[in-house]
């Protein structure tokens, strides 16, 4: 039996073309384009694990992933450079290191950060990576509603009605949103999320800015635990997962 | 005769699938798209006169042009909401406005500024608008060639070598190169620039960043008055005029 070492992998995606992250038969992934690559350049089947599933159209900036390789597989620079020709533009490899065997994407991870982009006007140069809001927003009166999300609760409210992890336990630990560039941007970071969850916050918010409910109206939308009381779902293009905290980085959170 | 008002137009385009901003038969260019989206909405054949011509492949943020409509076009809420929509999404409406008969998007400019951004590793959120440098960089060393740019001269050195306009003065106002997220940037604001002339610093920029020429040799270079002696003209991707100058705005320059 051959020893293996585990790769740690730091990833940028742009999600637009993507079927998202995880594996389906049939469909372009960001795992199946991984897997795929590195296959290729260690010459037998690799599975790359993720932090967590990034949705159709979702973008990411800092997934991180790892993998088993074969002792004998190349060097870094050898792998980063074969993974990144195979893998094409619309991924990029930011990193690429040994871990520990300890290391695992999912469960070593402690927080996920993702940020939402909304814009109120067209944009042309950063068009695939933000949600165009068609209606006049409060963007004050949507900042005021974020601190509600913060805590542990039972996030069904914030999950598509019908998925399995619709009762899990979510731990937000921050939640702001500001203008920037004559954008708003929506940063949420919790140890996890259920399935949809930063979309329909933001749809939630959305309806807050265009005064269909108050700030404080938000948590009891949480104690509701009803997503049918919740607003609609956020287009995926603005979303992206930013960072993924395994307590071995400064993170940098909120404007700046 | 109908009497005409003169439109401004605010506009940022990503420029990657654009054969430039100047109208040419046969070629998709930014130019005929506002055209023929103003015509269409005013029922009349339109010009459009930008602050000047953007390059094939070279984007835009803050582009400024103009337009007579007859005295009976629609208001500028119908007039943006009519030509968004004609456009598509790779050309952004920022800006609609009445001017003055006296403005002239070319030749009302005081200056204008160009952003070039680099970048030393694959990115995949914002590919199309960068430079992917294959080769490492003295970001210092370029930062320090940037004080020679300034001032008036003849830009000979930095014009393609047979365009018509290789004998212009230009007057460089301000040039600066700073790292930012992973990119490097630069910056350079003047009255006027020659055919490919941010290209062609930028080309001349990564070979003092490669150690093959000196910071202090630019002013030499200039001196010269030779493309030969300059660097390869840089990728158009990289290239996106940010800003033009009426004297009638704040104007940001430089981080942050």
């Amino acid at each position: 039996m051959v020893a293996l070492r585990r790769l740690r992998l730091d990833i940028e995606y742009d999600g637009t073309n993507f079927a998202g992250w995880q594996v389906q038969p049939g469909c372009r992934t960001v795992q199946g384009e991984l897997d795929r690559a590195l296959g290729t350049v260690v010459r037998q089947p690799v599975r790359v694990v993720g932090s967590g599933r990034t949705d159709a159209g979702v973008h990411a900036r800092g997934q991180v992933a790892h993998a088993d390789l074969p002792e004998d597989a190349p060097s870094l620079a050898r792998l980063r450079a074969g993974v990144q020709a195979l893998v094409g533009p619309e991924i990029a490899v930011r990193d690429l290191a040994w871990a520990p065997d300890s290391f695992h994407a999912r469960f070593s991870a402690r927080s996920r950060t993702y940020r939402y982009r909304m814009t109120l006007r067209p944009r042309a140069l950063d068009r695939a990576l933000v949600w165009l809001v068609r209606h006049q927003v409060d963007v004050a009166a949507m900042a005021r509603a974020t601190p509600y999300l913060v805590g542990r609760y039972q996030a069904t409210t914030w999950c598509a009605a019908h998925a399995a992890d619709r009762h899990v336990y979510v731990g937000v630990t921050a939640a702001r949103l500001w203008d920037e560039d004559d954008l708003v941007i929506f940063e949420i970071a919790a140890d996890r999320f259920v399935t949809h969850m930063v979309r329909i916050i933001v749809g939630t918010l959305v309806d807050v800015g265009r005064q269909r409910r108050s700030p404080d109206s938000i948590a009891e939308l949480i104690r509701a635990q009803d997503r049918r009381l919740a607003g609609p779902t956020a287009p995926a293009c603005g979303l992206c997962l930013e960072h993924v905290d395994y307590g071995d980085t400064v993170q940098r959170f909120g404007p700046g």
